[in-house]
Order: structure tokens, then sequence, then C-alpha cells
């Protein structure tokens, strides 16, 4: 490490710049330590609202912010694009695509991806949207297929391509329903004017019987009533079996022959080689003890969706959400300089400031405290969050001015497919189907 | 094709969305035809503002609109999402990667793309900039060799990455020499504190005498001025030999290390199969006469830079800007309409409404008539001439926020890596140095 100001303290090396990652870095800003964040992305991704950038109507550079201009001011902060190989905590050290780096004190902040239970045929043909590239092919997808579809006659030839499957109804199912619901609604007959919206169904399925299962009983009911009156079909109790590219099947018999599937019922977290299997938790999260340590070491940490706190208060850990990764994040700065002032550290306490989830214009559900409700406020709620929460002011103006022209127009955002996403599930021999009329 | 009202009006076929077919359909609006858009793109770009996007100063969906969206409320419009493949003017057909369509009249309005005059190496080692996808490479490019530089430690080590060679310099090269010349002298040390602004060098290159060979005299000097203020070589009457990746050498022995020449130094016509050999001109452009009529047909047209329009009173046709292809797009409307109602045709008169070009901040050349100026208020002009010529409410206000953004903190953009850029030129192998300290 080559900073310039030839420091010599001690340095803190950050995996990942996502919510609990930049926390870390951003705590440790006027402190006598030196920052050194690797990831394999020179930016941290919103993830919150990656299904409007799938759905195209929020551009991705928009929920993305640039690392190393966030941290522009910070004089101890260092960024490298790199990803991490292995990490070797033995002798304090991790391997990355540019070598080796050695560390005081390490954090592992790498986050979750999409769990597929082992399923190589839901994973092959289903897709994902953790990451801004994901998101960006999900966007590709969604309107090849409408292209598609535009080119063949029959409603039973378009079924295929219009019928969107939502695997998963947590807060990203629910969000990603709303908002094709709504392109259902507002937009394919007006930009698509060969189609009609009874052509297009969207499906939002889960094994669990109820949506947003993490949330209280009423945001379920609440979701749940304004899917259904925006015509998303919510298919609750239900399990995949199977997914070929072609059809869906659920367990029980039922099938739906669908292009589209999109899989966001489970995440698992991204442990880094090096890591001792046993100290693996369900999930796939890193063990660790009431600071935040990794069981074993006294110098690694690991937060947010890769860490299993598993203490007796939290015998399960914490929700994967963006908050606990930031107060998790902002614990661990803390607990660092504590360490190293030899000061005693604290237990790390979850405070929950509540859930939202949005399903459209007008329509959220929102659980805070012991407040339940759902509708136009709790929407309100939700946005503003959601814009104070973005990264750089240019980010939170630009989506302003797109949520304020979609509010307006009812038919926001670009849908642009800028490179095309080719799979095995549409091989190019089908995706150009001849005119059959001319 | 298949339009709901079953019409039986005359169907004009227009290949692509550019300047000159958005036009076409747009005058057509009203008119008793059908209006069939074919373009393998879904949306128009923008390419004066391709350089901001290469940049990172500007977002890639601000400059594209959805042609979809754009024709939403035009009832006799339609889009193909497909690839043009062949033309069979003979039969009145065209064959696309979605099966063969057949039109009434036909309009040629494809475009250009980069020119390498032949030289498969230069074509196969430098960045094109004519689109989208390839201006978001130079973008992944340009911001991964600066990565790279961060990770050596010698000036000369450093040089191959920091070294940007711009070949052409028409407005093109121009434009992204003073964007790159901006962000070597306001953003590199800021976001990359590991590297000086003397580490990073711009070279803008051309054969001819003087930079913007096709703008007054004035406007060249003005250009050059502006560029070497900002610490831009400019190296005129220069003739590129080869590169081959890590290596450009020229003409009379001089070379320079580099891993990023970006080639404006010319355009041709794309110029789709089915088109005799002996009808194109110089520049790969269709031969036309005075009414945009490809030579030997009376139903198929070619405007815009894949047009040479040669007459007495224009032996070279006309020069490849916006301008051009909008009137003749325009034109070929009010052409088609007279040739269905049988009344006679006008031959096209190109009204030149001047040139512009900016270099960076307050700084802009204009040629407008018998107007020339250069500084502030040529500025002024460049940026609300390009405002207005944005498509979209939308993109407007977000291009123009963009740019306040930029103005006032003299670090705008996003500049992410949102998918890696790996070509020959940069094997992975070399990508990826390993760090010498530690």
């Amino acid at each position: 490490m080559n900073l310039k100001d030839g420091s010599k303290f001690p340095r803190v090396v950050i995996i990942g710049g996502g919510f609990g990652g930049l926390q870390v870095a951003k705590k440790l800003g006027d402190k006598p330590v030196e920052v050194l964040m690797v990831d394999k992305h020179n930016y941290h991704t919103f993830q919150p609202l990656l299904y409007q950038v799938a759905t195209g109507s929020l551009e991705a550079d928009s929920i993305a912010f640039s690392l190393r201009k966030n941290f522009s001011d910070q004089k101890n902060f260092r960024y490298r694009n790199a990803e991490v190989t292995k990490i070797n905590p033995e002798k304090n050290t991790i391997d990355t695509t540019i070598g080796e780096l050695p560390y005081d004190y390490l954090v592992i902040a790498t986050g979750s991806t999409t769990n597929f239970f082992g399923n190589k045929d839901i994973e092959h043909f289903a897709m994902p949207m953790k990451s801004i590239p994901e998101a960006l092919n999900l966007r590709s997808l969604i309107l090849q297929n409408i292209e598609e579809a535009v080119l063949l006659n029959t409603k039973e030839d378009r079924e295929p391509y219009l019928n969107f499957v939502l695997v998963g109804a947590g807060p990203t199912g629910v969000e990603l329903a709303g908002a094709l619901a709504e392109l259902r609604n507002n937009i394919l007959t007006c930009d698509y004017p060969e189609l009609e919206k009874e052509h297009m169904s969207v499906y939002l399925v889960d094994f669990l019987p109820r949506v947003l299962g993490a949330m209280s009983q009423e945001a379920s009911k609440g979701a749940t009533d304004f899917l259904t009156k925006m015509g998303v079909d919510v298919l609750t109790g239900v399990k995949v079996e199977s997914y070929d590219g072609s059809v869906i099947k659920f367990e029980g018999g039922r099938s739906i022959r669908t292009k589209n599937v999109i899989w966001s019922a489970g995440v698992m977290g991204v442990v880094p080689a090096g890591i001792n299997k046993n100290i693996i938790e369900r999930g796939n999260r890193i063990r660790t003890d009431s600071v935040c340590r990794v069981a074993g070491f006294s110098n690694v940490f690991a937060i947010g969706d890769v860490a299993a706190m598993i203490t007796d208060e939290t015998p399960k850990g914490h929700p994967g959400v963006a908050q606990v990764a930031i107060q998790m994040g902002n614990h661990t700065a803390k607990t660092i300089i504590q360490l190293i002032n030899n000061e005693p550290t604290e237990p790390f306490k979850y405070f929950d400031k509540g859930s939202l989830a949005t399903i459209g214009r007008n329509k959220a559900v929102a659980d805070l405290g012991k407040l339940k409700f759902q509708g136009f406020f709790a929407w309100m709620i939700w946005m503003f969050v959601h814009l104070i929460s973005l990264l750089g002011f240019r980010n939170k103006i630009v989506v302003f001015i797109n949520w304020v022209g979609s509010y307006l127009t009812y038919n926001g955002g670009a849908r642009l497919i800028i490179r095309r996403y080719v799979t095995e599930a549409i091989p190019e021999k089908t995706a150009y189907l001849p005119k059959t009329d001319g």
C-alpha cells in the first residue's frame, strides 16, 4: 500500500462497498487508521431500487455511486478495484486479483447473492436480480420478450413471452410484481399497440402462506390486496418444482409456460475462501460474536448479509436488510477503534426502525414499530426514505425527477435494450420467430 | 404487418431510427401511409453527446430515447426490433432477422460507422465511439486503465495506461480531448489520490493541418488555443502508421506508448446488402438524385450519412452531420407524399445552420453563417442547442441537471465500470498487474 503520507497507522481492509462496508469506511474517516476498500465494482449499489432498473423506470447510474468519488474528501481512504480470492487470517493478508494485501483489521462485508438452493436448472434458466449487471440483463430480457410477443399473432403463442413469474414474495418480489403490473396496465398497449393488456400476466409465487413473510399480517394483507387489484396472480403456499426455460412446474401439478422467471426466493452469504467451514451457519453466513468478530479471530469482522451473529438474544442472527448492515458497520468501526485503544468493547444491539415495501403508485405497506399502515401515506414515507438514503445529491435529484415524471405521465422510464441478453433459455433461433403476416 | 386498423395505405419502411429516420417518421405522422421503422436498437441515440457518456459525465440512458415511446401517440407508426440483412428492390421487400417485410416506399437511413480505412490492426486495437455500447466500452476501458495505473509506481510504468491518443480532430475528437483534459485537470487527483496530474496525457492527432477541418480558420485556431491551454497535445499534419495495442506509431518515426487509442478519424456509410456496387460513392455512401432517391429506383430513398447526393451543386454530396439527415428526412417525407399524390417533386436544398463544437467549461467555437466566435457565448449556444435537440423532456432535464452539477462541482458524472471491457489489447493477465508494494 502506497499511501502518500507514508503513515504507519493500523490498516483496516474492508471487502465490499455495500451498505455495511461503506458505513465502516465512513465512520473511520477521522480516525488514526488507514482504510482500504476492495470491491470488484467501483461503485456502491443501492439495492432497494434495483427492481426499478430491471423494469426500465430508473437508469442504472442513478442507483450507483462511485466509491472513489464518495470518499474523495476522506484522506485516509484508498480503494482498489479487485476481487478477493482468499483470506489468510493466519498471516493477516488477503489474496486478490491484484496481489496479496496485508491488513491489521479485516472487515468482511461481501453481502449476499441469489440462493437457488442447489437447483442447477433453475440457476441456469431463471434470472437473478442482486446486482446492476443482473438488473440490466433482466431489463433486456423483459423488453426482448415483449418484442418477440409483438411478432406473434395468437394469445397462445404470445403467452410464454408475456407470462412473468416472480418466485419469492419478499420485498423484491412484491415490488417487482407491482412494477410489472404497472407496466402492463399503463404502458404496454401505449408503447406496443400490437398487444393487449390481457396478453400479459404477472404471477407472484411463494412457498410461504403469505407475501412479505417477514412483515406483519397487516402488511401482507395490504400488499396482497393491492397486488390483486392491480391484476397480479398471487400464488402463496406454492413450491417450485422445476424450470426448463419454457415451463415452470409447481408441486401439485400446476405449471405455467414462461420465458420470464425471476428468482428472488432466497439469498446466501458470499463467503471468501479461507473461512473455516465449521463456522458457516445457515444461509452460508459467517458466525460472529456479539461485536461482529468472526468466531476464532480477534481482528476479523463480518457484517451485514454475510454475517450470522448467533447469540442468546439472536439465535438465528439478524435479518438480511440494509439497516442491519449499516448498524453493524457503525458498530464495527467503533469496535475497531476501541480495540486499537485497548478499551472495552460493547455488544451490538440492532435497532429495528421498521419495514417498508412499495407495490406501486400511491400504494405501499409500512410496519413502523407498533404503527402498521398501508396506502398513500406509507408510499410517501417509502419514497422519502429511499430518496434520502441514496448516495449523492445528483442521484437524489435524478431519481426524484424520474419519479415525478412517471407519476405525472403514467409512462416513465427509458426501457432501452442497450445490450441484448442472450441465454440458452432464449436461443437466437427462436428469439427471432418469423412474422407470419406481411 | 399486422396494423390493427387493417389499413391499406401505402407502406413506408424506414431502416434506422437516427436523426434522419426519425424525421421521416415524424413528418409522415398525419399522412395516409403506414410507417414501419426497423432498427436493431430500440432507441434513438443522440450521437453528439456520446463523448460525454464515454468520459462518464452523462449516463447512457440520458442520450437515448425509446423509439416506441417517442411514437406512442402516432397511430400510423409501428416499430420492429430487427436487423436488416438485405434489401430486394426488384420485389420491394427487405430481408430482416425477423423475416421478409414488403414496402411500397423504402427509406435507407442506416447512418455511418467508424472507418478504419482498411487497417485491421487499428480496427482491432483502437476504440470506436459511434454507438452507446461502444461509448460504454470506452468508458469502462478508460476507467479500468486509470485503475491499472494506480497499481503501478513509476511514471514510466503508468504512462501507457494514462496516455490517451485521440485520432481524428473533428468535433468528436476535439470534444473528447476537452473532456479528458478536464478529467485530468479537475478529477484525477481528487478521485485517484495515488496519481498526479502530470502522469496523464491527452494527445489529439490528425493528418490534416488543423483541427476542426470542416469549420472556419477562426474556429480551428480558437479550439487549438483552448485545447493547448487545457494541456492537450495537439498534433496536426501527423499520420498514423500503426497501432499494436501498446504503441501507436506515426509517419516520420514518432511513437507513443498507450493502451488508449480512440479512433474518430473517419466514417463510412452502412450500406445494406442488395445495393449495386456501382452506385456506391466515396465514404461508402449510396448515390442519390436530387430528391434523395437511390440511383435507378423510383421508390427507394437514402438519407443522412449513408447518402451521397451527387449533383452539379454538390459534387461531393453533403457533410455527415445531423442537420443534413434531419433536413433530408423532412424532404423525403414530403417527396413520398408528392409521389403518392402524383405531384411534382422538388430538389433538396441544404440550409447550413452553422457548426458548433465545445472544448470544455465556458469554451466552445461557433461558425454561424458569417458570425464566427469563440468562448463563453459560443458555449452557452452549444449547450442550448444540444439541450433542445435531445428527445424527451426527462432527458433534457436530467442532462441539464448533470451539466449544472458538473459546472458547480468541477466533478460531475458517475464514472462507473458497470461491465468490464476485455480486449486482446488488454489481456486479463496484464490487466491485473501485481502491486509491487504493500
